[in-house]
């Protein structure tokens, strides 16, 4: 239940994925047309074993005659665990709301139910559900097993289960190891609901939510389990995305964690990929241009008092430079149908040690990128993220990247006291929100921060940042909270390059001495920023005059100020961090999104004849 | 809030629904190159009153500093009240952790409050949110205006605020009709979630989900208001979708509960809308076919022993018919480029009075469809769904619709043993399941049942019939639980007609000797139902042979069968409804649309050279 579609689509997706196994979940089987025998065969041809198989819920804790059917019906699903080649079935504390809650009554049934697996040579893992009816915690499903004592009877963990009503893994000690049947793992958000509801809809693969499975899966080894890792996330945007990328995700998840375990219980460790070398900041930021939008965001560039350095020895690409902030225009790869489109194409990223950050991306299972390199030009080894985005990792230096430019004799100055880009801010696919955390945070080495949510003119949106731990590369990831539908009249996946500078004010009086294209603040905005917060003197009638927008957190303040959006969905950001302000202004981007939809509303009406 | 968009694409659409007046939220006009002058200015232009509005939160119930620089706050937004020509303003109930527990310190720094509005011809409407710190009943707002006892000081009743917390409107009678300032509206289906997410994210407009707002209405009018009835709707589609097509839904919502209001409030009754004219059934439906889906639906048909009894006079459309199942299959209306398309184009029902059931449809602004009538036919008066859907109001007999039919000398049989219509089943528009829900409810009297949510193969789908009071007329309809993105393998948007027999083993033979194109069941969900079910001796083996999916409710059994998918999306299913069930085989769709799903994928497979 990972992953969408028939059992079909999801064995090829598994498979294809270097998984070594999987769990059989009723209802797959029931609507495949492969009777079970031949779905063994199947998943052999695949090279994947079946570990476990989930047939029904509520066997145990009810009275002698309903007991008795549901022996006859797990008889029956014994059957087909013979013909899956399985061994292992998965029983739930049961949820019905007329279970009894008598811990004698639970084991003798448990007992009688592993007695008859194991005259069959099966077996049964006992799990406690977070909202079981009496059993809802991983020590009462080892009270009652340990009760049955039944060498066909032992535990399954579940790490949401355990985790989602506060449980210590630390206990596991107690459990001796052959008992542990089965692990599942998934991740969560920390959310204020219900506890099915947050089960049913929102798990998340490990590495993406906010338990530290990492820790619980050290303590499920360290007591002695064996058996498979396995992932069951419930989750409703992986339930409909397509298959076979939710596979790698789910693998990436299993290949963090394992480095996870193998840094904090180095008795435990595998053969870890790579370590994250280093990285210090953006070596360039490549947009996609084509005929129309290329003059258009030259022109901004100059505005915003970059110098056009640099052209590559063998493509259309110019180089662009002001400080340590680079931007490379590239009218090579636009599709030709695409007029006026304008996109972040790429982010370099300034690594320690580029090969080895390339090994490590591939070793994560990033899509390495083919690359096509002239005579004279550097070795850039380059993967795709998950919205398509290409990451490089790269050298800024003689011998590095920019031997590629034929120099144009213009020198880069601090025309505007843009001194390096801030972060890069890149509106994910729907269905790549989650994944995207985790590949950069898996593949990069950045850690996610924490997610906002914030209603925005066109619907809510939610936004995390991935951080290096000094900052020096921040990518902002933002995702509307429902996919898009045919009313969506705002700028489409909008993308922005924020740059840095020392003094946000004088920046802004420069960029509108030379007519950079600033996004136009309303009055109603400084008006209400005037009521709420306490400004230095004169810093309003700055902000007023500079177009500059204000945010603070509990460290800083943040002063900022957008351009118009140039081409298809590139706007740049000019950003003033104070006193260590560690956020990105997330809760003024709706007053932007209205100023951006106002703009497009006013070139879409036509002039007066 | 209940519309997307900046106050620019709100405006427009409140004013088109024909709303008197609006809300002011802080975001909008913050967002808003409009001075507040200006928008009052607009608003007038518009005919949109400014009743209230919302400028921020956390007023009282903190320390005498914090609450003079809120003081300072309050009156930079009363000098935008002047502006817009508003006079009432809310305060909610404080949410600050910090807040202070302390009756006569809330109704002071509400009394000062209060105070100041008063002086400048202001009033303020003091809300209970329902998780306010401190303040979150009704009773507990009423309890600090009484105490702060200022005559610009009253309460604002939010019918979520109340209802979700289980309070009784009853109460409000104790309330001088005078202290009633102010009363948003909003309904909301029932969920075991924290109520502030619930309240952010799942609203609805009245009748669309489980509260008795009509009850509610009564109460708060009983107790002597007279101000606006104004919605509230925090919802997470509405906040996405098409604002002209979301207020005119919330204006159908305000008519449903005034209808509504009128019938148990007669004292209270305004002019209504023409009652609902009773619907007896389905007089046909229709289908838009093309070259390559006609001839296959029509043999379909003929296989499910249906005859083509008629020939349109003037146009292209075939009339199919046994016992009272009528079929239209309509090959003039489809888009040409649409090759292969077959979709229910429209419904048409049998109407008591078709006038007066047209001129209410009117009346609950359903859109009114133009018609293009030749000289002998009847006048049919039809109106869109939400989906598109033709409804149309019919009286079968022999000077109605039926004349507009040149018999083709067939006659019309129980050929295999249909007797009629049982249910139609439409795939909702994502933006547009709840508003169907109404619509269905208001335009044609139909009552909502309960939402059903499965996990489908290519996600979750829910799942909600309108039906009759004597179930002649039921309409199933779906919707999945995020909109569809790029996987989406499944038949898009499905449709099916669903065909009532009194024995359906018998039908299915007579299908199957026909070599109707039926659906094949896995032997899977047979193995599975005789293990989880016990049937009555041979009916399994029927059942098997058959082809027949199974399902039982607290009444009664429901044996059905499909048909391949025919064209683009439509199917059929034969139907028997044993003592009294009243479901439609919901949680047998999964498994149905893995099969589907599998001859899509054959059908796409090229055949082996």
């Amino acid at each position: 239940m990972c992953l969408s579609g028939t059992l079909e689509d999801k064995l090829a997706a598994t498979a294809a994925a270097g998984f070594d196994g999987i769990e059989i979940f009723e209802a797959d089987l029931v609507a495949s047309p492969w009777a079970p025998a031949e779905l063994a065969a199947r998943c052999a041809d695949l090279g994947l074993s079946i570990d476990l198989y989930q047939p029904f819920r509520d066997l145990d804790s009810t009275d002698a005659d309903r007991f008795a059917r549901n022996l006859r019906r797990a008889e029956r699903k014994f059957d087909v665990m013979a013909a899956l080649g399985t061994d292992t079935v998965l029983v739930c504390s049961s949820v019905a709301p007329d279970a009894v809650d008598d811990p004698d009554r639970l084991a003798g049934q448990l007992t009688e139910a592993a007695t008859r697996a194991g005259e069959r040579g099966l077996r049964i893992a006992y799990e406690a559900l977070a909202w079981g009816r009496h059993v809802s915690t991983w020590e009462r499903s080892w009270d009652a097993v340990r009760r049955a004592d039944s060498p066909a009877l032992g535990l399954c963990l579940d790490s949401f289960h355990v985790l989602s009503r506060g449980g210590d893994p630390a206990g596991f000690a107690v459990v001796p190891g052959e008992k542990l049947f089965f692990l599942q793992l998934a991740d969560a958000p920390h959310m204020d609901m219900d506890v099915l509801q947050w089960s049913r809809h929102h798990r998340l693969f490990p590495g993406q939510g906010a338990f530290d499975l990492t820790a619980f899966l050290g303590h499920v080894l360290a007591a002695g389990y064996t058996g498979p890792l396995s992932l069951e996330v419930f989750n409703d945007v992986f339930r409909q995305a397509d298959p076979a990328r939710a596979a790698v995700d789910a693998m990436r998840s299993l290949l963090w964690l394992e480095e996870g375990l193998a840094v904090r219980c180095p008795e435990l460790a595998t053969t870890p990929a790579p370590l994250a070398p280093r990285l210090s900041g953006y070596a360039f930021t490549e947009l996609a241009v084509d005929g129309i939008s290329g003059p258009q965001v030259a022109g901004a560039l100059a505005a915003l008092g970059f110098g056009h350095t640099g052209q590559h020895r063998s493509k259309p690409v110019q180089l662009w430079e002001q400080g340590a902030a680079r931007v490379l225009l590239n009218a090579s790869v636009v599709r030709p149908s695409a007029a006026g489109v304008a996109e972040v194409a790429a982010i370099a990223l300034e690594s320690a040690d580029p090969g080895r950050s390339a090994a490590r991306a591939e070793a994560f299972r990033a899509p390495v990128l083919p690359r096509t390199r002239g005579a004279a030009e550097a070795d850039l080894s380059a993967v795709a993220a998950p919205d398509g985005t290409q990451v490089f990792f790269a050298r800024t230096g003689p011998d590095g990247w920019p031997a590629d430019f034929l120099p144009t004799g213009t020198e880069a100055g601090l025309g505007a006291g843009i001194t390096a880009v801030d972060h890069v801010a890149l509106t994910q696919p729907f269905d790549s929100f989650d994944e995207a955390g985790l590949f950069y945070r898996a593949v990069l080495g950045l850690e996610p921060e924490s997610v906002t949510e914030y209603a925005a003119p066109f619907g809510l949106v939610r936004s995390r940042a991935v951080t290096g731990p000094d900052r020096a590369v921040r990518l902002a990831l933002s995702v509307s909270l429902l996919r898009r539908g045919e009313w969506a009249p705002g700028v489409p996946a909008p993308q922005h390059i924020a740059f840095a500078t020392d003094d946000v004010v004088a920046t802004a009086r420069a960029l509108r001495a030379a007519g950079a294209p600033l996004l136009a603040v309303p009055a109603n905005y400084h008006d209400d920023l005037d009521a709420r917060v306490d400004l230095a003197p004169g810093l309003l009638a700055d902000m007023r005059e500079c177009g500059l927008f204000y945010d603070a957190d509990g460290r800083g303040s943040y002063l900022h100020l957008f351009t118009e959006v140039l081409g298809s969905r590139v706007f740049f950001e000019v950003v003033q961090r104070l006193d260590g302000y560690d956020g990105y202004g997330t809760l003024n981007a709706p007053v932007r999104m209205a100023a951006h939809r106002r703009l497009r509303r006013t070139a879409e009406t036509p002039a007066p004849a």
